[in-house]
Protein backbone atom coordinates (compact mmCIF):
# COMPACT_ATOMS: atom_id res chain seq x y z
CA UNK A 1 0.00 0.00 0.00
CA UNK A 2 1.31 3.42 -1.29
CA UNK A 3 0.06 6.27 -0.31
CA UNK A 4 0.16 8.46 -3.58
CA UNK A 5 -0.57 5.00 -5.62
CA UNK A 6 -3.87 4.76 -3.07
CA UNK A 7 -4.83 8.41 -3.78
CA UNK A 8 -4.60 8.15 -7.35
CA UNK A 9 -6.36 5.64 -7.50
CA UNK A 10 -9.16 6.93 -5.28
CA UNK A 11 -9.27 10.12 -7.47
CA UNK A 12 -10.19 8.42 -10.66
CA UNK A 13 -13.14 6.51 -9.09
CA UNK A 14 -16.21 9.36 -10.16
CA UNK A 15 -14.74 9.86 -13.23
CA UNK A 16 -14.97 6.96 -14.24
CA UNK A 17 -18.25 5.83 -13.02
CA UNK A 18 -19.09 9.35 -14.22
CA UNK A 19 -17.97 8.63 -17.81
CA UNK A 20 -19.74 5.16 -17.41
CA UNK A 21 -23.28 5.91 -16.47
CA UNK A 22 -24.04 10.14 -16.96
CA UNK A 23 -27.00 10.23 -19.45
CA UNK A 24 -27.20 6.18 -19.61
CA UNK A 25 -30.77 5.17 -20.14
CA UNK A 26 -32.18 3.48 -17.14
CA UNK A 27 -32.56 0.16 -18.73
CA UNK A 28 -28.81 0.15 -18.06
CA UNK A 29 -28.53 1.69 -14.48
CA UNK A 30 -31.81 1.38 -13.21
CA UNK A 31 -31.84 -2.75 -13.54
CA UNK A 32 -30.40 -5.24 -11.19
CA UNK A 33 -29.14 -8.97 -10.99
CA UNK A 34 -32.80 -9.75 -9.33
CA UNK A 35 -33.93 -10.25 -6.13
CA UNK A 36 -32.81 -7.24 -3.99
CA UNK A 37 -29.50 -6.85 -5.55
CA UNK A 38 -28.23 -3.57 -6.67
CA UNK A 39 -28.36 -1.43 -10.08
CA UNK A 40 -25.52 0.86 -10.96
CA UNK A 41 -28.12 3.56 -9.57
CA UNK A 42 -27.66 1.55 -5.74
CA UNK A 43 -23.80 1.29 -5.91
CA UNK A 44 -23.63 4.67 -6.74
CA UNK A 45 -25.48 5.73 -3.23
CA UNK A 46 -23.78 3.21 -1.38
CA UNK A 47 -20.33 4.65 -2.54
CA UNK A 48 -21.55 8.00 -1.58
CA UNK A 49 -22.49 6.93 1.98
CA UNK A 50 -19.75 5.52 2.69
CA UNK A 51 -17.79 8.75 1.54
CA UNK A 52 -20.28 10.25 4.79
CA UNK A 53 -19.78 7.63 6.87
CA UNK A 54 -16.96 4.83 6.36
CA UNK A 55 -13.80 5.87 4.87
CA UNK A 56 -12.97 9.10 6.64
CA UNK A 57 -14.82 9.05 9.84
CA UNK A 58 -13.20 5.52 10.59
CA UNK A 59 -9.53 7.38 9.79
CA UNK A 60 -10.41 9.86 12.33
CA UNK A 61 -11.38 7.24 15.17
CA UNK A 62 -8.04 5.75 14.18
CA UNK A 63 -5.72 8.91 13.90
CA UNK A 64 -7.26 9.87 17.10
CA UNK A 65 -6.73 7.09 19.00
CA UNK A 66 -8.94 7.95 22.11
CA UNK A 67 -10.62 5.12 24.52
CA UNK A 68 -12.73 3.88 22.28
CA UNK A 69 -11.32 2.86 18.47
CA UNK A 70 -14.38 0.86 17.87
CA UNK A 71 -15.81 1.91 14.35
CA UNK A 72 -19.47 2.28 14.05
CA UNK A 73 -21.08 -0.66 12.29
CA UNK A 74 -21.64 -0.03 8.20
CA UNK A 75 -25.10 0.40 6.91
CA UNK A 76 -25.02 -1.74 3.67
CA UNK A 77 -28.99 -0.57 3.02
CA UNK A 78 -28.60 3.55 3.47
CA UNK A 79 -28.16 4.39 -0.17
CA UNK A 80 -32.27 2.79 -0.78
CA UNK A 81 -33.41 5.76 1.89
CA UNK A 82 -30.99 8.38 0.53
CA UNK A 83 -30.95 8.12 -2.99
CA UNK A 84 -34.35 8.62 -2.98
CA UNK A 85 -36.11 11.25 -5.40
CA UNK A 86 -32.60 11.77 -6.75
CA UNK A 87 -31.08 11.60 -10.47
CA UNK A 88 -28.19 9.35 -11.15
CA UNK A 89 -26.57 12.61 -12.68
CA UNK A 90 -26.99 13.83 -8.47
CA UNK A 91 -25.23 10.84 -7.27
CA UNK A 92 -22.30 11.02 -9.62
CA UNK A 93 -22.01 15.07 -8.96
CA UNK A 94 -22.63 13.98 -4.79
CA UNK A 95 -19.69 11.07 -4.96
CA UNK A 96 -17.36 13.44 -6.57
CA UNK A 97 -17.75 16.05 -4.60
CA UNK A 98 -17.36 14.20 -1.39
CA UNK A 99 -14.68 11.73 -2.58
CA UNK A 100 -12.47 15.39 -3.88
CA UNK A 101 -13.39 16.97 -0.46
CA UNK A 102 -11.89 13.69 1.33
CA UNK A 103 -8.95 13.10 -0.49
CA UNK A 104 -8.03 16.73 0.60
CA UNK A 105 -8.51 15.34 4.08
CA UNK A 106 -6.51 12.73 3.36
CA UNK A 107 -3.76 14.75 1.52
CA UNK A 108 -3.70 17.43 4.06
CA UNK A 109 -3.03 14.81 7.16
CA UNK A 110 0.29 14.00 5.18
CA UNK A 111 0.31 10.55 6.60
CA UNK A 112 3.56 9.27 8.49
CA UNK A 113 4.63 5.43 8.41
CA UNK A 114 4.12 5.24 12.36
CA UNK A 115 0.36 6.80 11.47
CA UNK A 116 -0.56 4.82 8.94
CA UNK A 117 0.43 1.29 11.28
CA UNK A 118 -2.10 3.22 14.07
CA UNK A 119 -4.74 0.04 14.66
CA UNK A 120 -8.45 1.22 14.74
CA UNK A 121 -11.22 -1.86 16.37
CA UNK A 122 -13.41 -3.02 13.56
CA UNK A 123 -17.06 -4.25 14.79
CA UNK A 124 -16.34 -7.98 13.16
CA UNK A 125 -13.00 -7.93 11.87
CA UNK A 126 -11.04 -7.22 14.83
CA UNK A 127 -7.89 -4.90 15.06
CA UNK A 128 -7.47 -3.16 12.15
CA UNK A 129 -4.77 -0.74 10.75
CA UNK A 130 -5.07 2.45 8.89
CA UNK A 131 -3.35 1.26 6.41
CA UNK A 132 -5.32 -1.57 5.64
CA UNK A 133 -8.01 1.16 5.84
CA UNK A 134 -6.93 2.84 3.17
CA UNK A 135 -6.02 -0.36 0.86
CA UNK A 136 -9.51 -1.71 1.51
CA UNK A 137 -10.88 2.24 0.41
CA UNK A 138 -9.27 1.39 -2.91
CA UNK A 139 -10.27 -2.42 -3.24
CA UNK A 140 -13.47 -1.29 -2.51
CA UNK A 141 -13.88 1.17 -4.97
CA UNK A 142 -12.36 -0.89 -7.52
CA UNK A 143 -15.36 -3.89 -6.42
CA UNK A 144 -17.96 -1.91 -7.14
CA UNK A 145 -16.78 -1.10 -10.65
CA UNK A 146 -16.20 -4.57 -11.30
CA UNK A 147 -20.04 -5.32 -9.72
CA UNK A 148 -21.54 -2.33 -12.05
CA UNK A 149 -20.40 -3.51 -15.28
CA UNK A 150 -21.09 -7.06 -14.42
CA UNK A 151 -24.65 -6.07 -13.58
CA UNK A 152 -25.09 -4.20 -16.98
CA UNK A 153 -23.51 -7.11 -18.81
CA UNK A 154 -25.94 -9.48 -17.01
CA UNK A 155 -28.87 -7.03 -19.05
CA UNK A 156 -27.42 -8.90 -22.15
CA UNK A 157 -27.12 -12.43 -21.17
CA UNK A 158 -30.01 -13.97 -23.14
CA UNK A 159 -28.93 -11.34 -26.15
CA UNK A 160 -25.85 -12.49 -26.82
CA UNK A 161 -27.14 -16.03 -27.52
CA UNK A 162 -24.47 -19.09 -28.14
CA UNK A 163 -21.79 -16.32 -27.46
CA UNK A 164 -22.49 -16.50 -23.66
CA UNK A 165 -20.03 -19.90 -23.50
CA UNK A 166 -17.19 -17.29 -23.63
CA UNK A 167 -18.42 -14.56 -21.38
CA UNK A 168 -17.69 -15.86 -18.20
CA UNK A 169 -18.69 -11.92 -16.55
CA UNK A 170 -22.86 -13.12 -17.42
CA UNK A 171 -22.60 -15.83 -15.01
CA UNK A 172 -21.16 -15.15 -12.29
CA UNK B 1 -30.48 -5.80 -27.45
CA UNK B 2 -31.82 -2.35 -28.65
CA UNK B 3 -29.69 -1.09 -30.78
CA UNK B 4 -29.42 3.11 -29.81
CA UNK B 5 -28.99 1.20 -26.08
CA UNK B 6 -26.35 -0.84 -27.53
CA UNK B 7 -24.84 2.25 -29.23
CA UNK B 8 -24.64 4.23 -26.17
CA UNK B 9 -22.84 2.08 -23.91
CA UNK B 10 -20.46 1.15 -26.91
CA UNK B 11 -19.50 4.59 -26.69
CA UNK B 12 -18.54 5.09 -23.60
CA UNK B 13 -16.15 2.20 -23.13
CA UNK B 14 -13.09 4.57 -24.20
CA UNK B 15 -14.06 6.90 -21.82
CA UNK B 16 -14.45 5.09 -19.24
CA UNK B 17 -10.74 3.23 -19.20
CA UNK B 18 -9.46 6.66 -19.90
CA UNK B 19 -11.04 8.16 -16.82
CA UNK B 20 -9.98 4.59 -15.11
CA UNK B 21 -6.30 4.06 -16.09
CA UNK B 22 -4.34 7.28 -17.56
CA UNK B 23 -1.34 8.50 -15.64
CA UNK B 24 -1.89 5.37 -13.40
CA UNK B 25 1.08 4.55 -11.93
CA UNK B 26 2.51 1.14 -13.63
CA UNK B 27 2.61 -0.45 -10.38
CA UNK B 28 -1.43 0.01 -11.22
CA UNK B 29 -1.56 -0.91 -14.86
CA UNK B 30 1.08 -3.19 -15.74
CA UNK B 31 0.82 -5.84 -13.20
CA UNK B 32 -1.55 -8.89 -13.80
CA UNK B 33 -3.03 -11.94 -12.11
CA UNK B 34 -0.14 -14.17 -12.55
CA UNK B 35 1.16 -16.79 -15.01
CA UNK B 36 0.56 -15.24 -18.66
CA UNK B 37 -2.99 -13.51 -17.00
CA UNK B 38 -3.61 -9.79 -18.55
CA UNK B 39 -2.64 -6.46 -17.56
CA UNK B 40 -5.19 -3.26 -17.85
CA UNK B 41 -2.31 -2.85 -20.27
CA UNK B 42 -2.71 -5.87 -21.81
CA UNK B 43 -7.05 -5.98 -21.63
CA UNK B 44 -6.98 -2.28 -24.20
CA UNK B 45 -4.34 -4.08 -26.59
CA UNK B 46 -6.79 -6.51 -26.75
CA UNK B 47 -9.80 -4.51 -27.26
CA UNK B 48 -7.97 -2.40 -29.75
CA UNK B 49 -7.51 -5.89 -31.51
CA UNK B 50 -10.99 -6.69 -31.25
CA UNK B 51 -12.03 -3.22 -32.97
CA UNK B 52 -10.08 -4.20 -36.04
CA UNK B 53 -10.47 -7.57 -36.58
CA UNK B 54 -13.81 -8.66 -34.51
CA UNK B 55 -16.83 -7.10 -34.38
CA UNK B 56 -17.30 -4.23 -37.52
CA UNK B 57 -15.11 -7.19 -39.94
CA UNK B 58 -17.79 -9.65 -38.64
CA UNK B 59 -20.67 -7.58 -39.02
CA UNK B 60 -19.63 -6.94 -42.65
CA UNK B 61 -19.56 -10.60 -43.23
CA UNK B 62 -23.05 -11.23 -41.98
CA UNK B 63 -24.25 -8.32 -43.84
CA UNK B 64 -22.90 -9.17 -47.54
CA UNK B 65 -24.82 -12.70 -47.13
CA UNK B 66 -21.68 -13.62 -49.32
CA UNK B 67 -21.17 -17.66 -49.90
CA UNK B 68 -19.12 -17.93 -47.13
CA UNK B 69 -20.11 -16.40 -44.09
CA UNK B 70 -17.86 -18.29 -41.39
CA UNK B 71 -15.64 -15.75 -39.18
CA UNK B 72 -12.11 -15.70 -38.82
CA UNK B 73 -10.92 -16.95 -35.38
CA UNK B 74 -10.21 -14.44 -33.21
CA UNK B 75 -6.49 -14.06 -32.00
CA UNK B 76 -6.36 -13.22 -28.25
CA UNK B 77 -2.96 -13.05 -27.93
CA UNK B 78 -2.41 -10.34 -30.91
CA UNK B 79 -2.24 -7.33 -28.29
CA UNK B 80 1.21 -9.13 -27.18
CA UNK B 81 2.36 -8.19 -30.63
CA UNK B 82 1.06 -5.23 -31.29
CA UNK B 83 1.04 -3.31 -28.34
CA UNK B 84 5.03 -3.88 -28.19
CA UNK B 85 6.70 -0.35 -27.91
CA UNK B 86 3.59 1.33 -26.98
CA UNK B 87 2.42 3.21 -24.06
CA UNK B 88 -0.70 2.68 -22.03
CA UNK B 89 -2.00 6.79 -23.61
CA UNK B 90 -1.39 5.83 -26.91
CA UNK B 91 -3.75 2.43 -26.46
CA UNK B 92 -6.11 4.02 -24.80
CA UNK B 93 -6.04 7.07 -27.75
CA UNK B 94 -6.58 4.27 -30.39
CA UNK B 95 -8.75 2.86 -28.69
CA UNK B 96 -11.07 6.09 -28.93
CA UNK B 97 -10.36 6.42 -32.26
CA UNK B 98 -11.13 3.03 -33.42
CA UNK B 99 -14.25 2.88 -31.58
CA UNK B 100 -15.74 6.15 -32.71
CA UNK B 101 -14.77 5.15 -36.16
CA UNK B 102 -16.76 1.72 -36.01
CA UNK B 103 -19.28 3.52 -34.38
CA UNK B 104 -19.78 5.90 -37.27
CA UNK B 105 -20.31 2.90 -39.24
CA UNK B 106 -23.03 1.04 -37.60
CA UNK B 107 -24.87 4.22 -37.23
CA UNK B 108 -24.06 4.86 -40.87
CA UNK B 109 -25.56 1.33 -41.82
CA UNK B 110 -29.58 2.64 -40.16
CA UNK B 111 -29.73 -1.65 -39.73
CA UNK B 112 -33.18 -2.98 -39.76
CA UNK B 113 -34.77 -5.57 -37.87
CA UNK B 114 -34.26 -7.92 -40.87
CA UNK B 115 -30.54 -7.36 -41.19
CA UNK B 116 -30.10 -7.79 -37.30
CA UNK B 117 -31.64 -11.54 -38.08
CA UNK B 118 -29.07 -12.31 -40.81
CA UNK B 119 -26.75 -14.88 -39.75
CA UNK B 120 -22.77 -15.29 -39.67
CA UNK B 121 -21.20 -18.83 -39.29
CA UNK B 122 -19.15 -18.81 -36.09
CA UNK B 123 -15.88 -21.09 -36.21
CA UNK B 124 -16.83 -22.83 -32.86
CA UNK B 125 -20.26 -21.81 -31.78
CA UNK B 126 -21.82 -22.22 -35.43
CA UNK B 127 -24.80 -20.07 -36.50
CA UNK B 128 -24.97 -16.49 -34.63
CA UNK B 129 -27.30 -13.65 -35.80
CA UNK B 130 -26.10 -9.76 -35.88
CA UNK B 131 -28.25 -9.01 -33.03
CA UNK B 132 -26.16 -11.08 -30.95
CA UNK B 133 -22.70 -10.21 -32.31
CA UNK B 134 -23.98 -6.71 -31.12
CA UNK B 135 -25.02 -7.87 -28.04
CA UNK B 136 -21.70 -9.77 -27.45
CA UNK B 137 -19.53 -6.47 -28.51
CA UNK B 138 -21.10 -4.64 -25.36
CA UNK B 139 -21.02 -7.77 -22.78
CA UNK B 140 -17.55 -8.21 -24.09
CA UNK B 141 -16.98 -4.35 -23.51
CA UNK B 142 -18.10 -4.53 -19.91
CA UNK B 143 -16.75 -7.93 -19.21
CA UNK B 144 -12.97 -6.13 -19.81
CA UNK B 145 -13.80 -3.49 -18.07
CA UNK B 146 -14.69 -6.18 -14.84
CA UNK B 147 -11.48 -8.14 -15.28
CA UNK B 148 -9.35 -4.44 -15.25
CA UNK B 149 -10.58 -3.64 -12.05
CA UNK B 150 -10.56 -6.71 -10.34
CA UNK B 151 -7.00 -7.24 -11.69
CA UNK B 152 -6.10 -3.95 -10.33
CA UNK B 153 -7.81 -4.38 -7.32
CA UNK B 154 -6.12 -8.15 -6.96
CA UNK B 155 -2.81 -5.75 -5.99
CA UNK B 156 -4.17 -4.96 -2.80
CA UNK B 157 -5.70 -8.46 -1.94
CA UNK B 158 -2.43 -8.71 1.28
CA UNK B 159 -2.95 -4.79 2.01
CA UNK B 160 -6.49 -5.14 3.18
CA UNK B 161 -5.72 -7.45 5.34
CA UNK B 162 -9.01 -9.20 7.29
CA UNK B 163 -11.16 -7.05 4.90
CA UNK B 164 -10.19 -9.72 2.36
CA UNK B 165 -12.92 -11.66 3.93
CA UNK B 166 -15.79 -8.80 2.54
CA UNK B 167 -14.36 -8.40 -0.89
CA UNK B 168 -15.22 -11.12 -3.08
CA UNK B 169 -13.47 -9.61 -6.22
CA UNK B 170 -10.01 -10.39 -4.52
CA UNK B 171 -10.43 -13.75 -4.74
CA UNK B 172 -12.52 -13.62 -8.09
Amino acid sequence: MELSQTVALLARTPATLNALLRDLPDAWTRQNEGDGSWSAFDIVGHLIHGERTDWIPRARIVLTQGANRRFEPYDRFAQVRESQGKSLAELLDEFARLRAQNLATLRGWKLSERELALEGEHPELGPVTLRQLLATWVAHDLGHVAQTTRVMAKQYREAVGPWRLYLPVLDR
